[in-house]
Formats: structure tokens, C-alpha cells, sequence
């Protein structure tokens, strides 16, 4: 039985709290999986700390009823506590942090962290901040604490890389990572392309979609996707990169004439991060590259996301996949519980 | 330390030999994982049967020169054992199977398999044989006896698939496959559509450059992505198909025409082998089908293997990769034996 913490309880938090009510038998029965909840704190909505467990399935109708998490009586509960507070106090092994994101100081997610692997306890997060500035720091001080950090969700959503490099691609050295890892920018780039929108256009559409915020710059400047590409470089290239050392580039400088002359020679605009070694030294950038049809990346359309992994013994394998959305996003946690609960159990799957 | 038995010793036998001589150090250091040679038997190359050990590097040299496995000396060998004896008798923990495959029979192998999971001997095998006629006895034999039985390499050669789903992708209920199985025909058709070869032209193209077989029709006729299909469906969805059940048709019948036709559509032909769950029934095929460009699999070009699974949490997950090669295939076999290592032992691997 894992303990967890939530800290933050929007979209995603909700978004997991759904497939663990839902999918409750599945997984006990599969994986011998068993979670209880039994603390959540959220800045807006409020907190609640009951070390005896908080009903999942009670609890996820209140949250949809827009109620305040205070309002949810549990017996001996303790409420009030602060985010820093509750991970002080609660009993869990695991923290999943799926907070507000700051990728230019990666707080307040990086200070929730420390504290967690001070006190020996596990971090599941979907939050870019802290492994974008402060990965190295905190992987050591997780591992001196035998807590495991785990961020599945922060690249990809759901979309499993980090784990498909541990587990299905284990004994593989990977030497570069490129991929699209904006959804954004890639529908953008999609009807630019198919439908012969201006930039300007298309952009109004993905705001209109939700795909793209009012103020798009995280987005078509490349912000989003350089917080993922020092992720991966930092996590998979084992780098200690900080944003300047990422060439960055956005997609807000492409006409639909550069659409039009790429299309000519049988090529395609893609927002492209990229990190790889190169004689030594790991070179990492964001920017609008026109790939050759042929590419395994240039056939991805839509707010879809995919990464080519360059290994030395597979050579490139290439995963697409959803890069948003509430379950998904959700999901992505649930791969971090599950590797927690298989590291620390050993329970052995002989498959389905 | 993981003793192994070779059965089967040619090209893709001795890329995972290569592969464990060069990866000793990284493997023994990343993942506290050691492996000793112990037996081989090769119905054509000779056997040796050493309890020590066999030195890997002086074997492969050895075997490179060309020489019979029994001029191989090591003190206190057994030679001449046949790969069924050789079961019988070894002392290894696993049976690496990478021997002929027959997809009509599936012997010898499932005789071999039979023979080592009664032993509660593992088995990792790259042979489509058996998995595609007799997964679910065998499956079960293992799980009887305690041995694992491992197959990454059976369907698309060292890009994973089966540990994507066992680890990466843990959690989800697959409800359906459906990917490019054949790079050989694949090939084809690209050629076809980019060249405007007629299929005869873009066949024999596929010969000389050793992607198809002088008699084709394995690949051609949708025989060898119907083997993959049967395991896919009687491993991931549960089923207990047989040939008969997939309906099959392969590529010979395109004509440059229908290629012309498509592409005027914006749609383009590929092989494409589907198993899924249709009203509680289970519905597999094999056949070219003309897919939206849009479409993932649309964009897998040349003899590259692709596959798209359908699941609950994260709707369609895409693997993209080499379906065939020597260390490819070879290195399908070392992901097996990792995570029968993984599984026996429990290794903690906090992440590089």
C-alpha cells in the first residue's frame, strides 16, 4: 500500500485521482497496486490531511461539485495546511506534485521537493520547473535520501519516454534526443501547411481551440519546448544545462511562403527540440527545422507529440503519442506510482 | 549471474554475443546484470556444452573465422549434444532460442520449449513459431513451472514493443494493434509510390538488395505479418487465434494505378496488420490498406517497422523502429534477459 500526497489539485490532479478510482480492481489485481490518498493541498481550494485515508470516490464528486477541500468532512482530519506544511507532516511515501509550473525558477515545486527528499519521501510530478533548472541537485539529493524522483509527465504527458528508456530500451547508451514537443506550435505549423493559413490565422485557431494561451509566447517562441529539451538533456544526456545554453527559436518569423518553398522540395516545417552529444560536448536546441518527408517526425500532425531516441544499439526508435489532456496527464503519475510500487515491492507481472 | 544456452548460432546468435562482450562492463556496472555462456548448439555449426563457462570473446572470434563450434576447446566440455540434449542437460537458467523458425509448424522450437519450461528452465526467443501457433499452452507451461518466457524480438525485432506495453505503457487496457510488420513490403510500396516503379521492378530492387527472399512469398502474401498479427493477438489481447482466423492478402495484386489512385486521394497504401477487439469478439487481419496521410503509420518509409496501440488511458501510443538487423534482433534477446534479471533479482536502477 503506497501513501500518497497530493499537492495541487487541479486538471491533472483530478485527472489521476479519476483513473485510481476507476481502474482501483485493474490494478490491484494486475500489479498488486494499492494506493491510499491521505493528504491533498491546493493553494486555491484548500487542504486536508486525513493519515486514515480520504474516500476516493466521495471525495472526486465533491471536487466536481466546485467545492472548497475544506468542506470535506473526514473524521480526525487535520485542515489548513499549507503545501510545505503538509509534505512536513504527512505520513506518505510519495508526494505527487502537479502544481503551477514556473519554468524561470522552477518554485514553488523545487522547495516541495528538497523538503519530500529530506524527509525520505518519494516525488511523482508532471511540474517542467525542477528538472528543466535543478535536475542534478535533485536527483542526488533523492538519491542520498533513497527517494525516488520520478517526472514521468513532464516532457510528454502520458506519452512514456523516461521509462521506455529504463525499462524497454534498457541497455541502450542514447546519444541524442529530437523531437516535437510542442503541440501548439505543431497544429500552427499543420494548418499552415494543409490549409494555407497565415501564421497569424492559424494561431487565432489554436486560441480559439484552447490549444494556445492568450498570451502565446511560451508557445510559439519556443519557452515550452526549451524547458523540455533541458529536461531531456539533463535527465537522459546526464548534462547540467541551464536555458542560455539553448540556440532557441520560434515559429512566429514563418510566412506561408516558407511553407510553400519547403512543401516544393518534398520537405516540412517542424518545431524541433533537440539535444544531442556531439564530439563531446552536449549541443541542445529549439527551432523550426524543414525536415525531409521520409522523416519519422515530419509525419506527425496535430497537437501530437513525438521524440526519435539516436541509440547505439537500436539506432533511432521513434515514440508518438498524446503530449496533453487531463487523463493523459493523469496518467503519466500513475507510471511513476506504478515504477515506485515495482521498485520497492519487486511484484513480478508474468504478463496478461 | 544469468547462465545462458545458445540454440542457435548464426547471424542473430552471435550479434547478441557481440553485444554482451561489448556491453559487459556497462551492463555489469548500470544494471548489476552478468550473464555466463554455458552452452551452444547449432544444428549445423556443432555444440559445446561447458559448465564454466565459455570465453566470449575467443568463441566469437572463432565462430567469425568460421570454424566448427566443437574445434573450440574448453577443458572439461561436452561436445556434440544436439540443441534438445543440450536443454536437457545444461545447467543454464535461461535457453536463448534463435534458431529456424518455421511458421507452419513452429518446430523444433516448441518441442525445445516445452523441454526447458518443464525444467523450469527461462526461455527468450526472437522465433515467431511458436508464439504465433501455441503462445497460450507455452505461456501457461511457463507460468507452471516458474520460468519466464520471453519473446521481444518475435514481432518487431529489438524495438520494443511487448516491455513498452509490460512497463511503459503499465496501467492501460489495450483494446487494439495495428502496425507496418513487414519492411520488405514495406519497402515496396514506397518504392512504388515515390519512384513510380511497378511493383515487379520494386520487387526485384527488394532482392537484390537481400530485403526479400528469392521466393517471395512470405513476405509478398502477408504470411510473415500474419504470424506477428497471431501473436500480437494471442500475447496482448488475450486470444488463442490460429491462421485461418486472420484475414489475410498481401501486395501482389497493387498496381501502379491503385498506387496513383491513392495519392490523388492524399491517401497511401501500406500492409497494414490489425488485431482488435470488435464487440467482444477478437478480429485480426492482414491487408494493404490506403491510409489518410495524417495517419502515424502513414509516414513510416523504407523497411522500418512501425505499431500504433489503441488504449484506454492514452488513446493511440506509436513505436517507430528497425524491424530487422543483426544487432537489432540480437539485442531483442538482451532486453529479455534484463528483465528476467530485473524480475529475479530486483535490481534498483535509479536512472543514469
Amino acid at each position: 500500500m503506497q501513501k500518497i500526497a497530493l499537492i495541487g489539485c487541479g486538471v491533472v490532479g483530478q485527472g489521476l485521482l479519476k483513473i485510481l478510482r476507476d481502474k482501483e480492481e485493474f490494478l490491484r489485481d494486475r500489479y498488486g497496486f494499492e494506493i491510499q490518498l491521505v493528504a491533498v493541498s491546493d493553494k486555491m481550494k484548500g487542504s486536508l490531511m486525513a493519515e486514515n485515508g480520504i474516500p476516493l470516490a466521495s471525495f472526486i464528486d465533491h471536487l466536481e461539485a466546485k467545492k472548497n477541500i475544506e468542506e470535506f468532512k473526514v473524521d480526525g482530519a487535520t485542515y489548513g495546511l499549507d503545501p510545505l506544511e503538509t509534505i512536513k507532516r504527512t505520513s506518505a511515501d510519495t508526494i505527487v506534485e502537479v502544481s503551477f509550473t514556473d519554468v524561470k525558477t522552477g518554485e514553488p515545486a523545487s522547495t516541495y521537493f528538497r523538503e519530500a527528499f529530506k524527509a525520505g519521501k518519494n516525488v511523482a510530478t508532471t511540474n517542467k520547473g525542477p528538472s528543466a533548472l535543478f535536475h542534478r541537485e535533485l536527483a542526488k539529493l533523492a538519491e542520498e535520501n533513497g527517494a525516488f524522483f520520478k517526472y514521468e509527465g513532464t516532457v510528454m504527458s502520458g506519452t512514456p519516454i523516461f521509462s521506455l528508456l529504463d525499462y524497454a530500451l534498457a541497455g541502450n547508451k542514447v546519444t541524442g534526443v529530437r523531437g516535437i514537443l510542442n503541440g501548439t506550435t505543431n497544429f500552427i505549423l499543420c494548418k499552415m501547411e494543409s490549409e494555407g493559413m497565415p501564421y497569424q490565422e492559424a494561431l487565432e485557431m489554436a486560441q480559439k481551440l484552447g490549444y494556445a494561451e492568450a498570451d502565446p509566447t511560451a508557445d510559439v517562441e519556443g519557452f515550452d519546448a526549451m524547458a523540455k529539451v533541458l529536461i531531456l538533456s539533463n535527465v537522459v544526456l546526464g548534462a547540467d544545462l541551464k536555458a542560455p545554453d539553448v540556440d532557441r527559436k520560434g515559429i512566429s518569423q514563418i510566412t506561408s511562403q516558407d511553407i510553400e518553398q519547403a512543401a516544393a522540395e518534398k520537405k516540412r516545417y517542424k518545431l524541433i527540440g533537440t539535444t544531442r552529444i556531439e564530439g563531446g560536448k552536449i549541443v541542445a536546441s529549439v527551432k523550426p527545422v524543414k525536415l525531409p518527408l521520409s522523416d519519422p517526425l515530419a509525419g506527425v500532425s496535430g497537437a501530437t507529440n513525438a521524440l526519435t531516441f539516436e541509440t547505439d544499439l537500436m539506432g533511432p526508435v521513434t515514440i508518438q503519442g498524446a503530449g496533453a489532456g487531463q487523463i493523459e496527464t493523469g496518467y503519466s503519475v500513475l507510471i511513476d506510482l506504478l515504477t515506485i510500487h515495482r521498485e520497492t515491492t519487486c511484484f513480478h507481472d508474468h504478463g496478461g
